[in-house]
């Protein structure tokens, strides 16, 4: 089903497809596309990956803050902030950039990616956006005392991620791959992601155990910490600032989005199908301002509201208008699961 | 219909939808998906662009030479090999900088980026991966003697490329928007794009007057100077350099892509719906392969032949394959235009 277009000079040029789930405690509310579809959440995910760090009670062996925690969930721009915080981090555990085993890139943050040239500086594992889910990695890691390389499949924090994963997502998983960040990425269906995102947002502290806890605890960070889980510029962090505590927010590569609402008690997780972040954060956008999370016309998320193109002098150019369908309730009921 | 989809884990993670057509100079010789498909095909038609700066005399006049008129087709990286090349230009018609009228952006070569940044040296115009053509389009202005502002809709330069473009479109144009460069773009079906790209591929100089000459030279100057049309590790460069003569091959903005092969007299055009490039990249190796255009495996084309995608570390985590169905003989026929 269509998500977004774009438009130049009044003519479609361009159309993404995807699915997209709206999930309250009780399975799917709404659903457009297929809610069957089975993908990889990639970064979307984090969240649950972040699930056995508090649960194992390494979380709170290391006294981890907050901070920690949302940069645990985060894919970060690399700035110095992050660097900075997953750094320190590692110094506190005894641990140091080489212990990372999610590979080097280039930051997305312009400043600090220009400090590098500048240094004539490679970037490091620290630069890499999931540097802060590898520190959590570690953490639990170096409290279960296992092995040096905790991204292989067969480790026992792996099977553990992928066992917390089934459970969440209430479903069989459908396989794994490889995500950028070399750790293990389960595959399961999109109303799965969804229904995770629920249980997450009707997670209480002191209500389900362990587990609601660590998700109250989780969400609780990312919507305290907005600048930690992305950064400047950046959807998951502008959205989160313009709902002003109604959201937790977080992408993931090859166009997932979820966003858990406490308020509300929904999750809603959706995969633009051809991989594409621009029309999952134009697709998202339109939900959340539907679902009262996000006012409309906030100053904060106007970026990602039907933003308008422009040419590389400024002149206004086209339109990527999320589909108008998504600005009503979707097909409500029918997939119940 | 499919042009590429992205595997990881064993699963279909992400999928291409587009349109594909082959042409020769008597209409559509193969298709896939709709030919008819309205399209921008941005800087893929900068060849077409191209035109009145030879049949205007202006070429002659201002003693341009083939790596002028490839410039004039580019989509360049803005190396100093590009960025000299055109300062020269420019300084030769007794222009600068400022006469440009297509904004700047970051390069995307890295060594001239790495050095703007250490000089503290915003980028210019002459960044711009357009700046080839509008140097082009200065050529012809001051040839016209017309105002400075060529980039105009109603500027005469722009209305003698919308004439052109109808006549070797064969086809009314749809309509026309804003370029990234702030030039017009028009609006026309991909079949009508592969059949001036056909024409371009049969055009010999001196067998068809003022027109056939310029398509000839365009063509020649294009696969004379594969470096100068894109870039180091870009498509069109490496995809031209693995045809060894037998291709001139241009992208455009949002999936486009077109490859002219004058050995076969075949003009192909391709748009990926969803704007997304890679799947663009994928299909038409494929289609160029098959054709016999490019040797399977050539190692200057292999980054687009069903590339493995790798993690940050290395590691093997997926395939970019194009659809099956482009390694075969397509719909043939049925779309006779």
């Amino acid at each position: 089903m269509p998500l977004a277009e774009l438009w130049r000079g009044g003519l479609p040029e361009s159309a993404h497809l995807g699915h997209l789930v709206i999930a309250d405690a009780g399975g799917i509310r709404e659903h457009w596309g297929n809610p069957g579809a089975i993908i990889f959440p990639r970064s979307s995910c984090k969240m649950i990956q972040a699930l056995p760090l508090l649960e194992s009670g390494a979380a709170a062996a290391a006294g981890l803050q907050p901070r920690h925690l949302a940069l645990a969930c985060a894919s970060h721009e690399g700035a110095a902030l992050h660097v900075g915080a997953v750094s320190r981090w590692l110094q506190d555990l005894g641990l140091g950039e080489a212990d990372l085993r999610c590979g080097a890139h280039e930051p997305r943050d312009k400043a600090e990616r220009n400090r590098l040239i500048r240094a004539a500086e490679p970037p490091c594992q620290l630069h890499n956006n999931c540097s802060g889910k590898h520190a959590g990695f570690l953490t639990v890691n170096r409290h279960l005392g296992a092995g040096p390389d905790y991204g292989e499949y067969d480790h026992p924090l792996q099977q553990a991620i992928r066992q917390t994963t089934a459970e969440v997502a209430g479903e069989e998983l459908a396989g794994w791959g490889v995500d950028g960040c070399s750790a293990p990425n389960f595959a399961f269906s999109l109303q799965g992601l969804a229904r995770a995102m629920a249980r997450f947002a009707v997670a209480r502290e002191g209500q389900a155990g362990a587990r609601g806890d660590a998700m109250a605890r989780l969400v609780q960070a990312m919507i305290a910490h907005p600048d930690l889980v992305a950064g400047e510029g950046r959807a998951c962090t502008g959205l989160m600032r313009a709902a002003e505590g109604r959201a937790a927010i977080k992408v993931g590569a090859e166009g997932v989005f979820v966003a858990i609402l406490p308020e509300q008690g929904l999750g809603i997780a959706l995969k633009c199908v051809d991989g594409n972040a621009r029309a999952a954060e134009v697709a998202l956008s339109a939900v959340l301002v539907r679902l009262g999370v996000i006012a409309a016309g906030h100053p904060l998320a106007q970026k990602w509201q039907d933003p308008v193109q422009r040419s590389w002098r400024g002149i206004e150019a086209g339109v990527l208008r999320a589909d108008p369908a998504l600005h009503r309730p979707l097909n409500q009921g029918a997939g119940k699961a």
